[in-house]
């Protein structure tokens, strides 16, 4: 498959991460009684991941995440060289996903902004106050850890075909645990299309959810490197 | 096996859909103190696809919605002289599961069928009050993924029969995030069966129900088709 | 295997079957601020069969109830001679479990068995206060579609491997729906196990968790027969 | 694969589980309004396995539980030469995680480690108020359960790649059941990670989260071996 079919299939794959993931967090996560919740919002980002997984996989390898598709340079699954054009359309498909979010959004009465579109933050603007230090750490760890679970899942030693489940249902995890601190990213590409939207302290903020995923992502393609290689 | 057995395959499984999710949503999602709430009634309805899935897609391929149905022509995977007594068998099961879901409900003190039967609406009939035009364009956005979802989890360069899981929980998915918006459609059947009980304003708003996941299908089946083709 | 050792097995996963439904309602469903609620009771009946389904599938066929047994008779995939067999040993796992059970949740203070051990019940004894009818007929059709959904799923055209997914999750599903009903038996042995304990009018009503389920295990089977028959 | 890098792996995938475990019941459990409650946290410790199991279970076997690697000694599935080794990586990984936990966890303004860290406890630390018979009985049941479950579903004539899925979700099941009781282990390593971190009275009760899980793996075992074997 040409490489711009697959990233054109990375657009739409992201396109949906992000619709899915922040629009059940915007639309559904605080609806009155029967509000989905946190754990909700867990599901759904990891279901984007699962769905796209077994529908778009054998197109484009489904990454759907900068720093996805950084682990899996760093792991040997992935070349370099096209690594600019899945960013460009992942961020491009995040982007879409938050403009159209917002347009859904906006459609109900009362509607505010200014309330975020379940934008990333730290400090002040951390669900749960956490500071930056803490978030930072939290980031680069969770995204390590899921770049490990993907190398590993993904590996021909590792039961054929259910990757598409170990890797969504990873990402739900990642949610269950970190929402409160970040609100989650994990994925450069989830923390920009809600921050071009939004604007002000979500853009200011916005370095930390390149710098610290990609980061984690070197950090566990290394170890699975290590870990998994036959020979000591 | 023949048109007549297989399209009453697509009743009884459609029957369960709307039973299995109209019912969580009426019976248990606002139960008092412990509510299964819009999470419950997402991951229902993704289950009766999931169930039915592996129960009869060897059947009848497990439509169990014209939307489906229509994208799966468009998608090259099922012939079109086949869909009208597809989509009737549908609305049949759906109508009768509205019925029996009526009959179950009623045998509750102090139950009104002016509440609803889990009808979709939109306007003041929306969950959350979203406007006509914020609700037809998250219909078919949602339908459209969805379709394209399941012509690339059935894709035979996809994991063999794993696509019930990726389908069923690509419905938990799209209930999580649009439930709010329009009680979630996606599925002209499971909108017409509470529709026909419930009548009045659900009957009135019934045509957006058709006209946006039938829309939505025809896109995703088109995007998969251009997506998924291996040749440029 | 011996029927000896297979009716041991069922005896053990039935045990677990209502330890872990039964336990989690009873334990956790009310839990103050953070309880599982009728969600999480749900997915826990429905992961007791999923996880004894991998875990003994191979050595008894996990039918952990009457009912699915009866089914499979039914519907030719199991010979009617074995049936005492296995439904006593389910009877009796279940009664295990049911004591078990009473006697973890008596540890702590100020428990009252007035409360249930999660029992089956109609009238004013459903949780939501549903009528003997709708509960009859609730309990009916629920056991008719997972008998389908089972002999569907265990189907040597369906997807191999995957049954017990699919079986479980039904399970999961039947629950979300029809919890507020009947509090949901759609299986004998569960019903009896905590009706012994408990006494009174859970034994009073024990009588429909008996007929309800055994009657929609014939229509299931035989619906699926019909449906699942290769020549008109 | 060497011994050494076999118990590294083990130490990585007990950090997950602690990390992902007890970080979504202090860092997201009771969040405002929005929490995961007690269901989030059941998902996270089943997921924290489901994910490694999928990611490193080609590597060491994915053990991450002292309890879980004496049950395959028990049930002849684990050499016990690799007991010690196995076991000192688990605790060295879990303490660690719980290390890392308390650091994000203090990020975050007025924070008490006087909470614990998803300490394990019975009596009047049992989060329910559950006496210490009624503790050690719960968790030596549920592990000896979890034990069978994982002989079974990695028994050769269980379906083949699919006992991640069993054995995630069978702790998914256990946490339902029980974390009202003793704040559920069935898992020393994990006990002990954050015991070491809060001390006082969870080191003081951690004896009972070494010795019913060891008991309740040997009873597993034991009973795997005699259901499952062919000849009476």
């Amino acid at each position: 498959m040409s490489l711009f079919k697959r990233s054109a299939t990375e657009l739409v794959g992201t396109f949906w991460l992000v619709l899915g993931g922040c629009g059940s967090a915007v639309l559904a996560a605080a609806f009155p009684d029967v509000g989905i919740g946190l754990l909700g919002v867990s599901l759904a980002f990891g279901l984007t991941v699962l769905t796209m997984a077994f529908a778009i996989g054998h197109i484009s390898g489904c990454h759907l995440n900068p720093a996805v598709s950084l682990g899996l340079v760093v792991g040997g699954r992935f070349p370099a060289k096209e690594l600019p054009a899945y960013i460009i359309a992942q961020v491009i498909g995040a982007v879409i996903a938050a403009a159209l979010l917002y347009f859904i959004a906006s459609g109900k009465p009362g509607f505010e902004l200014a309330g975020g579109l379940a934008s990333n933050g730290f400090g002040e603007h951390s669900p749960g106050g956490y500071s930056m230090a803490a978030g930072f750490v939290c980031e680069l760890v969770m995204t390590a850890m899921f770049i490990l679970i993907i190398l590993g899942a993904t590996d021909n030693r590792a039961p054929a075909g259910l990757a598409p489940i170990a890797i969504g249902l990873a990402l739900t995890l990642i949610h269950l645990i970190s929402i409160p601190v970040t609100n989650t990213s994990v994925n450069p590409a989830r923390s920009t299309g809600p921050a071009l939207i939004v604007g002000g302290w979500a853009i200011q903020q916005l370095w930390m959810f390149w710098v610290a995923p990609l980061l984690g992502a070197v950090v566990g393609g290394v170890l699975y490197r290590w870990l998994g290689k036959e020979q000591l």
